[in-house]
C-alpha cells in the first residue's frame, strides 16, 4: 500500500465525519515577523507589545489572520488536496488571542455533502475549528470546497447542505477577557478615527498597491503548512489551465487587511469573516489594491470601550480603487475584482 | 473627509513642528533572523548571544541598521508620502543598544524649510529620534527630503536651513556603558585586523556582490513597515519615471555594510552615520558591490579597548570595486555608483 | 596586505592543520520560523513545542538540516571560497539536539589533501565540527571539495586519502538523551505508518513538487551565512559556466526532506547523512520532486520505542518521481537528477 498521503475524495467523506487535521504548530515571534515582512501590516496591537500591553494583553497577540492560515493549512491535505476550488467561507469566528509560543492545531467535521450532477465532483461542507495546546478553542469556521471523486460511479448519501448565517450576529462576537480599549493610544495607532467616525454606508479607498512576487506568496503560504500543490509546483501548474501558480485566496485577504491599515488603521483586531468569495485568481505579478464599505456599526454588549464595524472588503489586481469598483447590474464583478470579503472588526471609542 | 492618509505636503509643515509617528514597533529575534536571510550579515556581536555577552552585553543587540531602518519607516508616512527626493542624512548618532523585546517608537521635529523657486516644492528638514518603551533615545538623526507642494499658489514661511555639521565629533559618539572590548575574539569575529591596523587614506574593495531581487528589497522594506509607495507599487511605478519600482535607499545601505565586512570584519558598531547620498537608483536584477576608505580614525575618551574608524563606504551596482570608482575630476560619480555613505563604526583594540 | 579575506587555496592547507572558522550564530525561532517558510517542512518534533515535550524534550529542536546548514555555512571562507566543486559528505552525525537559545560554533581538521595530476587544483578533505555555546559537540562531518592551487608549481605534500566509511555504524546512531517515543502521536504527526511499516526496498515517490526562485535560494544560504560567491553574485555568474547563480545544494537537500513528508511523516529525526552527492546543477526556475528508497532497518541498541530507517532519497529537477529516475546501467544519472542523499532517520516505533 502506498504511504503518500493523496487525499480524501468526495466519497470518501461522510456527514458527521471527525477530521483530525495533522501537525499542530507553535507560533512565535518569528512568524510574527515574517508576517510583517510578508503584508508590511502596522496595526498597533499586534505590532507593539508596549501597546497590548496598555490594553490589558500580556503582550501583541499573533495577527488574527495569520492564526487562520495556520489552521486553514492544516485542514487542507484532509479535505482540499483534491478541490477543484475552494468556493467559501462562513460564520468565521475568534475566540481567544493566541500569542507566541501557543501551539495550534485543528479538527474539522463535515457538516454537509451535495454531490454534483455530472457525478465528477461534489460540495464538501466542513466546520473546522482551531485549538491551543489547552485545547481552549480560538477558531471556528465553515468552509466549502468542490471536490473531485475518485469515480463517477461511487455511490454517495443524500444531499445535505448546512443552513449557514449570512453574518456572524454581532451579539456572538467574542472579545478577549479583561481587554480594556480606554488606555487605546489613536496617536500611536496612526488615525484619529474611532468607532463613532464610521458609519454604514461609508466607503474608503485604501489607495495603496502591493505587487506580488512568486517568492512573497510561496514563502507565505509554506509558512503556514498549506501544501495545496498549485500554489508550488510550475512544472505541473505550467502545463495546467492558468499555465502559472495560483496564490493562495489567504494571501489576497492578508494583503487586504494590510492595504486596509490607510482608512481603517483602528480596526484593531478581526472577530468575525461572515463570508468570503474568492472573485478571481491572482497571479505573481499582480499589483493588489482594496476598498471597503461599512456595512453595519454594532454596539457590544457591556462595552462602552470599543464597537463593531461590519465591513465589505473588495481586492482588486491592478485596479486602483478609486472608484470603487463592483457588482454590476448583471451581479457580476469586472475581472480586475479578486475578493470580496465581509467580516466584522473591533474599533475603539473614544 | 476621507479617512485616507494623504501626507504632508510642503506648506503643511512649520518650523519646530513636532510630529509623533504612528505605530510603535517591538523588534524580536524573527526580525534579527530576517535581518540575517536579508543580508547575511556575519558580524559577530550580533551573530551570537555568547560572543555579545563575553563583552558585557545581555545579548546580541539588534543590528545598528535595522533600528534605523524601522526608526525611519515610522516617518515616511508622515514626512515623504509626497516627496520627489530623499536628499540627505545627516548627524545620526546611535545612542543605545536595542535588544530583542523592546519597543521602538519615533518622533520628529521640522528644523528647516526651503520652498523650490519653482514654487512646486521644497525641502524639508527634519531631526527624527528614535526612542525604546522607557523613553530612551536610541537613535538620532537630521534627514531632508523634497517635498511637493500642494498648490504652487500656498504661502509659505520664510526659508530657514539648518547648520548640519559634516560629520558627528568623534567626542560625541556613545558607547554602551559598561561594554568592554578587551574581551573580544578576533578569531570567533573571523579577521585579525584591529583598530590600530587600519590608516586614514586606506582602501578596501569588499570584492563579493549580491544581486537584488523584487522579493527580497520588499520583504525588507515592509519589515520596516516603511509605506513609501515606490518600493512595492509595479502597477503605479510602471508608468512611472523608472517603469519599475524603486528600492529603498536604506537597503542599500544594509547590502553595503554587510558587503564590507570582507575587509570591516572587525567594524562591530555603527556608532554614528556623519551623511548619506544615494547617488543613482537600484532597481531589482542589479549586483551591488562595494568599497571603502577609512578617512580618519580616532581614540575614543577614556577607551583603551576600542577605537572609531571613520569610513566611507561607495556601493555600486553591476561594477565590481578593485578600482574604487569614485567621483571624477567634474565632481560626478559615474552611473553605477549609487551610495556615498560616511559614517563612524567602532573597532576593538588589541 | 589586503584585509580582504581570499580563502585558503590547495596548497595552503596541510594535513592536521586545524581551522577554527568564524562568526559564532545563536539560533532562534525566527530561524526556525523562516527554514519553515522556506521549505514548508511539517514534521511534527520540529513544528510543535508541545509535542516535543510529550517525546521529554524541552521544546521543538532546530531542524537538524537548519543545524547542519548552519555549521557548513562557517566552514565556506576557510575552505571552500576557492572550490571548484563541493565532491561529497561522509561520516555525518547528529550528536544532541540544539535549540533556540543555542550559539553554534565550528571546527575543521584538513584529514586529507590530494593534489590532481593537472596541478591546477586539489582535492581537500576535513573533518567538521560543531558546538555549542558550552562546547558539547554537536554535529560531525567530513567532507571533501576541489580547491584550486594559487599556482600549479606550489610544492605540496604526499597525497593521503582518508579511509571513510560507506555508511554510518547503526550502532553509532546517537539519539538525545532522556527522548522516549513511547508517547508519540502518529494522528498528529500525519501518518499511521511506524517503525516495522517500512522494508528494506520499498521506493516512496514524495508526489509534491516545489519550484525555487532566486530569493527563495539566496534568502536561505544567507540566513546560513554561507558566502559561497557562485549563489549570490548574477553580474559575475552572468559571465561564468552557466550564466547563472547556481543553488547551493543544502537548499535541494532541505527541499527533498520537507518533500518527503509525504510518505515518510514520522521519520522524526535525521541521525546521519552517510554520504550525499549533488548530481547536477539546480537553477532558479526549476521545480523539485524528490524520491526514496528504504535501504536498510536498524534496531537502535537499547530502544523498544524507535527504530532507524536508512534512506537513500533521490531529488529530481523539473521530473516527477513516479518511475523512480536513478542510476542507468552505465553507472549514470539522468540530466534530471539532482541530489543522491544516502541518511538515517529515527522513526518511531508502535
Amino acid at each position: 500500500m502506498s504511504k503518500t498521503e493523496a487525499g480524501h475524495y468526495f466519497e470518501d467523506f461522510t456527514i458527521g465525519q471527525e477530521l483530525r487535521h495533522a501537525t499542530p504548530r507553535t507560533v512565535s515571534v518569528g512568524d510574527a515577523s515574517l508576517y510583517s515582512a510578508l503584508y508590511g501590516t502596522r496595526f498597533a496591537l499586534t505590532s507593539s507589545d508596549a501597546f497590548a500591553r496598555r490594553l490589558g494583553f500580556a503582550r501583541s497577540p499573533i495577527d488574527d489572520l495569520l492564526v487562520f492560515h495556520i489552521v486553514f493549512g492544516k485542514t487542507v491535505p484532509d479535505i482540499s488536496l483534491n478541490a477543484i476550488a475552494n468556493l467559501g467561507y462562513a460564520d468565521c469566528c475568534f475566540l481567544a488571542p493566541v500569542f507566541p509560543g501557543e501551539t495550534l492545531s485543528a479538527r474539522s467535521e463535515v457538516i454537509g455533502l451535495k454531490e454534483n450532477s455530472n457525478k465528477q465532483s461534489g460540495v464538501v461542507y466542513v466546520r473546522t475549528r482551531g485549538f491551543n495546546a489547552e485545547g481552549k478553542e480560538v477558531l471556528t469556521y465553515v468552509r466549502w470546497v468542490m471536490v473531485r471523486k475518485r469515480s463517477p460511479e461511487a455511490p454517495v448519501g443524500e444531499a445535505r447542505v448546512p443552513e449557514l448565517p449570512k453574518a456572524v450576529a454581532a451579539s456572538d462576537l467574542v472579545l478577549p477577557k479583561g481587554i480594556d480599549f480606554s488606555a487605546y493610544d489613536f496617536g500611536e495607532a496612526g488615525a484619529p478615527y474611532h468607532f463613532g467616525d464610521y458609519k454604514a454606508g461609508e466607503k474608503i479607498d485604501h489607495v495603496d498597491g502591493m505587487t506580488v512576487e512568486e517568492s512573497d506568496h510561496m514563502l507565505a503560504t509554506r509558512l503556514y503548512q498549506n501544501t495545496a500543490k498549485v500554489h508550488f509546483n510550475q512544472y505541473t501548474e505550467g502545463q495546467g489551465r492558468f499555465g502559472r501558480r495560483l496564490i493562495y485566496g489567504g494571501h489576497v485577504i492578508s494583503l487586504a487587511r494590510a492595504l486596509s491599515f490607510n482608512g481603517l488603521a483602528n480596526a484593531a483586531m478581526v472577530l468575525a469573516i461572515n463570508g468570503g468569495r474568492h472573485v478571481n485568481p491572482l497571479f505573481a505579478g499582480g499589483t493588489v489594491f482594496a476598498w471597503s464599505e461599512v456595512i453595519e456599526t454594532a454596539a457590544l454588549a457591556g462595552r462602552h470601550d470599543v464597537g463593531a464595524l461590519r465591513l465589505r472588503t473588495i481586492a482588486t489586481k491592478d485596479l486602483p480603487c478609486e472608484a470603487f469598483p463592483d457588482l454590476d447590474q448583471a451581479g457580476k464583478f469586472p475581472d480586475n475584482v479578486i475578493l470580496d470579503l465581509d467580516y466584522w472588526v473591533a474599533v475603539p471609542r473614544r
